[in-house]
């Protein structure tokens, strides 16, 4: 199916845009106008004649030209109208953010509007979802979004307020977003019919999804199936538990079926199943690095005894290996600190010399050279680095990153901090966060999380 | 064995003491001015006339009164000769920071050591520690401890860094610490001896453990039941793998046996195993916390269905249950909000509604007269209440508190926040999350970590 105009709209019209933010009404005419959209908009409302600073239309059938999309925001009593005026202008997408059909139990309806759109030869996204994200076309359902380049992620949320949850998390974590969609009730168009799209898109190196259910389980598979093959696609699953499906029935209607069932066959495609939103915004910042480990086995560098004990049982855990170093390698990490209090086998424990970013970068180029490990995860202790050497701070993720530049192994920083009420902290970790991510490093900020996503991202390789 | 004097000592030489804070030295004198420390202080350096404003004694039999501590930051050649001295002073306790013991292989110095202690009625902390800390005494091994009153919890490390880390994550998250000792090599006074007198002190309501190797089993599990039985204990075992175990050998000479055998004998006695040192965090917050959960009938309100549906998963995966609230609830509950877009049944989805504190205050109370459920987790989502309602941030976590303050059951909040960049939200965090810790309430950053604690603070009190 051809969804391009969907995500490429020349032309738009808001049907039930209004000049105010009231009434639960989300102001996606607004949002174009924000993100400086650079089609024709058409904003409808009978009751105004102008929207910020637009010309308003009192119907959809005096827009005086055919529309690529139609968003429409009325409410549910005026739908099948609504598609049918689509129709007659020749829109082929009509995004329904408007709710009240099955997920309130109002199945009737929701089988006219689909049977309506049919006759009417128009696609429907939703109802009951907040709709499209395109950072090229600068479309979007959320006023936070910042386009990044074109961005090399897609995103398909049945819920609304998870996509709005995805948009803001992969902002902050500089995951650059190409396209998004929250789906809904899927009367219509269904998450197999983006993931089709998304599968032959060559914008999307890397896909994340939240489902509540599956509408058509082959066509989903199919669909999965042609995406995992070039590239990795995260899924989180709402109604995985009975009390779950239960919860998600009167969200988006959702039926769904038996997890077990689900979660094997979605393994057997290549997807990659995840607990929690945190866990799959992991696997995207992972997935989408410019280098990912090879191979299972693991260098550590920090600061600490115990956290070092801690790091290789929880490494040991998630799967992973530490060799212990090569003595070549072992003796170089020496030439820069003393033997007391420090440990250079492997986890490398550089004391309070696990503080100092030049010996950290020395320590990483000596780990670079040992032919058995595959990947570096150096753990940065923010509470130390404020404390004890603040004037580090500015400077050292930058001597980090000139150094990873001159390694062949991937490197996974972790950004570690315990004290949790110091805003100076908030503010150092968010620049040592930006600089290693705009370097195109994944950052994590505990060592659990670090290893977790690594041995996800591993187990799935490996499987390929 | 009677550890008083270790913990309120009224007189401390620190031998070693230096007035720059160079050479790897932990600035143990100065932590003692720095904190206000009420008892007697000398310094002890022949190189050193006066240290810090304090007149210094060249060695530890010029220091003219007995003293209850010394600490002892020296090298390992000179530490059988400290431990003579103190034996002359008649000093009960010496404290070695000084490492290059067991740690390092050296099993001679460190078995003389002991013997030396034996022989000089004196007993030891460490040695390759930081020691000892006590809110009331005033006593700490770490700048960053401000004693919030007396206390009400304790802490015993084996690792340095990780005391360190309990002391700044505890500050940060209002956990009252009232005592706290890194412990290393145990090569007298072990584990199992801090924690008999924990057992018997009546200012530590809760402790945690951060433990490589146990000593004396028999003796450990002797004094872990006896404090299990008024007051909850959480272990974090370092070492528990294979792999880890190694780790730790180098660490603190640890010698890890199995961790099946381990886990198996400390569940039985009562006490809590975890697998992360946040995990240990989450249940010292929680069992500290005024009101505990009786049940594990939970009642969840926030914003957004998506989100709902995941704490519902969530919650079932972790064993909790989410009855369907009483009609006249229900009813209760939809007096304030519209009926699209939200659910009233449980997991309670308030709509645009969840970001504003009134209505949630309403909600919570309605909750609060269900019979069938046991505890009530509000979640609050930082990004929205940001975004649209940042006039509600203030004032907001105060109606919160009052709302409690009427209520039975116990409320557990839930901070969520999936923009990790903006410095303005760690802010309203930063404040919200103080404002429910002084009123008492356990406060968590993401679903998972709720869920999970109370969980497992459930599984432990049923077991009791």
């Amino acid at each position: 199916m051809d969804l391009r105009k969907l995500f490429y709209p020349e032309k738009i019209a808001v049907v039930g845009a209004s000049p105010g933010f009231d009434g639960g009404k989300m102001p996606f005419f607004q949002f174009l106008q924000f993100m400086e959209y650079k089609g024709a908009l058409y904003p409808v409302n009978p009751a105004h004649a102008e929207i910020s600073g637009v010309k308003a239309y009192p119907s959809l059938d005096d827009v005086p030209e055919t529309v690529d999309l139609v968003i429409a925001q009325i409410p549910a009593r005026f739908a099948i109208d609504t598609v049918k005026a689509a129709g007659r202008n020749g829109a082929p997408f009509v995004h329904f953010f408007t709710s009240g059909f099955s997920e309130v139990g109002n199945m009737e309806l929701e089988k006219e509007l689909v049977e309506t759109a049919r006759a009417s030869n128009v696609r429907l996204v939703g109802p009951n979802c907040i709709g499209v994200l395109c950072a090229e076309s600068r479309i979007t359902f959320n006023m936070e979004f910042k386009p990044n380049g074109k961005g090399n992620v897609g995103f398909l949320g049945q819920s609304g307020g998870v996509s709005d949850n995805f948009v803001r998390m992969s902002g902050s974590r500089k995951i650059r977003l190409n396209k998004a969609v929250s789906y809904g009730n899927q009367a219509d168009l269904k998450l197999e019919d983006f993931l089709a799209y998304f599968a032959e898109d060559p914008e999307i190196e890397a896909a994340a999804i939240y489902v509540e259910d599956v509408k058509n389980g082959p066509a989903f598979l199919d669909a999965l199936g042609k995406t995992t093959a070039s590239k990795p696609v995260i899924l989180l699953k709402g109604g995985s538990t009975q009390r779950g499906a239960k919860a998600a029935a009167s969200h988006t209607g959702a039926m769904a079926g038996d997890f077990k069932i689900f979660s094997s066959a979605v393994n057997q495609k290549g997807g990659i199943i995840v607990d929690t939103f945190e866990q799959m915004m992991d696997l995207m910042m992972l997935a989408t690095s410019t280098r990912l480990p090879r191979g299972n086995r693991v260098g550590f560098l920090g600061a600490g005894g115990g956290t070092s004990v801690c790091f290789t049982d929880l490494a040991a855990k998630a799967g992973l290996e530490m060799p212990v170093l090569a003595q070549a390698v072992q003796d170089r990490i020496s030439e820069k600190i003393p033997n007391v209090n420090t440990s250079t086998a492997n986890p490398v424990d550089l004391g309070a010399f696990g503080f100092d970013f030049s010996i950290m970068a020395h320590t990483m180029l000596a780990m670079d050279q040992d032919e058995n490990i595959d990947v570096i995860m150096p753990y940065f202790s923010l509470d130390f680095i404020t404390s004890f050497a603040p004037h580090m701070a500015s400077s050292g993720p930058e001597i980090i990153l000139e150094t990873v530049a001159k390694m062949k192994k991937p490197v996974i920083p972790i950004l570690s901090k315990f004290a949790e009420d110091v805003l100076e902290m908030e503010k150092v970790r968010i620049e040592m966060f930006s600089v290693f991510r705009e370097g195109g490093l994944a950052v994590f900020n505990t060592i659990q999380d670090c290893v977790n996503a690594a041995s996800s991202i591993l187990k799935w390789s490996n499987g390929r």
